[in-house]
């Protein structure tokens, strides 16, 4: 299989001249092991040490202008097929490579709303003005925001292959919390397991490994990305909830699951939360039927968001879906309102081969009933790549 | 122990005293996992979701202005004193806990020349400007990179102790790889052997691991941070080399050795193998004592420089030095040349209690002979916290 990287370079070739952008410095960057800016792995696929500019064309090439010390990291990956070396200052070397095109313009990777196009920082814009003065190049810098957005979001076979497999091994690990749940494992155990059960299968988890899994055991007042808690044990009757996501081949998941421990094996799932989950699954079903190529983030959200409120829920402090990839929170479109926290992101239009979470949940007063499923958009609206969970699962008593 | 990110803290407010910089936005991030900022460690203890603000006040304040969904987690570090929670957007939080303070000068972590004190990126720099418009706060906009250049660099003593700890793990694994060498392991299994070792000891490598350890066995026509070769072996008489960091504890070592495998137990070691060991110990020896408080970098480096060029040697492409620490080219001054590639850092002033790492080498027709050594600058000079290879070692060969 060609690698990642290199599909994406031939990928982002297309899209720049889509955007009729000649020329793109995908990064300028340093020390990028201490450092990794978001396209890293996405279109450069290795670290490198000293000041460094990778540079893709409209017309099909790809350059790295690069330190002598990282040249030979930079040729084993392959996907730059010019290498040019420097050894006092990058200056020359990248001016030169620049009056090669002389490109009319030419496309930084920075934007102020997605993080994840955000891949320069404010030092390295102020030295590329300073290396590019008294050229024409500094009144022909661009934002090259909106390509890196596209392609980011628009999967590739591959890669959805790969958010496949990582989903796969997520539903694996449920299953295994699924026989730990009962009244002796405290969070933080649950928690420690998971992380087991990860290293066992050589994936890692898909954001700070502190806050996943997030495992909320019965009631819990705080809100958000919290730690396990030490002291906190499920009791019989009441819920479990895990939200876990895990990496596997440099790809994330994302998926949250519920569970019930009943009384005893008469209990009925309580009304309250029977309830919960029946307009915390209908709130995703009605999104993953209108994540359709041409709606707009926040039109998806908005959709979930009366579903939800219309179950009786207070409206929600959060987005119910954004996207999934090589992060677990991949850029790009968001399912969310259109708060301010959220810039231009739910105003974006979601297209074909985006991945996305959508979520929902609510805090009852027997724990805390939330899902989250993986799904891919295609013309016919979005198809889960999760199999997601149709009723809330009564667990036993575990040892 | 108070944490690390604790005492840095305090150690921040009084450089803002010492500084007369009223308050500094230390932290404008947002997804900090996918895309770590370097203060995080230093400054933070924890990563965040969405648009965040850290803010240090001389006064002695550390505040946080976070999204709901981070509060949980951002308090649970202890740090930052004061948490303020925002639902839709991070304006109105942060300029109202500006507004408490009016500072006449606002710093922010910036700079062109030290990618570690470059922690904020261009397009938060910008929705920055954005959120204070029409306040008299974007003209009052500075660069506290020399404030946070000074606290990375002046390490506490229980940096120090980490840092220690971090070499002292590394040497005893440079004392498995010399058990490990021979005619039969390759570059590339030596380095697996290495992880694996790593692994156990439950440290992991300071920088990309496919570059650390470093393997030369015999000669390696290629400069740099390149990866092991897979059909490399080490031959007899020939040098083996091994630049190796491991990070323990949130601290990173960086070290180098070398060994030479006799032809039979009677080789003494070839002269131009000795010449070069020789030049490259005096190198390091002389930078050593040249590393005093209030030298710049590159006078240090000039020293080094010269004893290296005067044992017969081409001058080098690299500098002889960078200081070590959370990471392993822990920014600030660097013992190097006033090249523009490493922009006003060989300029900087060398301070009491900076972590060096002090190296030099070269190729020869037996193999790369390299060293590196790390050291603490005291009034007396600096002081090894390495124990200094003094000879080459012959090894004898592994089954």
């Amino acid at each position: 299989m060609e690698s990642i990287v290199a599909q994406k370079v031939r990928q982002a070739q297309a899209l720049l001249r889509d955007h009729e952008m000649p020329l793109w410095i995908v990064q300028f960057g340093r020390e990028t092991f201490s450092h990794p800016e978001p396209v890293q792995n996405l279109l450069i696929g290795t670290t490198v040490t000293w000041p460094s500019a990778f540079i893709l064309t409209a017309s099909g090439e790809s350059i790295a202008v690069v330190a002598t010390g990282d040249a030979a990291n930079v040729e084993s990956v392959g996907a730059y097929t010019r290498v040019v070396p420097y050894v006092h200052d990058i200056g020359p070397a990248l001016r030169q490579v620049l009056d090669e095109f002389r490109p009319e313009r030419i496309g930084l990777s920075t934007s102020t709303d997605d993080d994840l196009a955000d891949n320069l920082t404010h030092g390295m814009w102020d030295l590329l003005r300073t290396v590019l003065d008294a050229t024409p190049y500094t009144e022909r810098l661009a934002s090259a925001g909106d390509i890196l957005v596209a392609l980011r979001a628009r999967k590739l076979p591959d890669e959805i292959e790969r958010i496949r497999a990582a989903i796969r091994v997520t539903e694996s690990l449920f299953a295994e919390i699924e026989t730990l749940l009962g009244t002796s494992v405290t969070e933080t155990e649950l928690a420690e397991r998971v992380h087991g059960l990860m290293a066992a299968r050589g994936v890692s988890p898909a954001w700070d490994g502190r806050y996943d899994p997030l495992v909320n055991l019965g009631p819990d007042p705080r809100i958000g990305h919290a730690g396990p808690r030490h002291d906190a044990r499920l009791e019989r009757g009441m819920v479990a909830h895990v939200d876990l996501g895990i990496t596997l081949d440099g790809y994330s998941s994302d998926l949250q699951r519920v569970w019930f421990l009943p009384e005893d094996a008469t209990t009925a799932i309580p009304e309250e939360v029977q309830r919960a989950f029946d307009t915390v699954r209908g709130s995703i079903e009605v999104g993953r039927d209108a994540l359709r190529p041409g709606v707009a983030g926040w039109e998806v959200d908005a959709v979930m968001r009366e579903h939800f409120t219309g179950g009786g829920f207070p409206e929600p402090e959060f987005a119910f879906g954004h996207q999934v990839g090589q992060t677990p929170h991949d850029g790009g479109a968001i399912v969310g309102p259109r708060w301010p926290r959220y810039g231009s992101r739910p105003t974006m239009v979601v297209e074909k081969n985006n991945v996305f979470a959508l979520e929902c949940g609510v805090w009852t007063s027997r724990g805390v009933v939330a899902l989250e499923e993986n799904v891919v958009v295609t013309e016919q609206g979005g198809t889960y790549l999760s199999s997601p969970q149709h009723r809330i699962i009564s667990v036993h008593q575990a040892s």
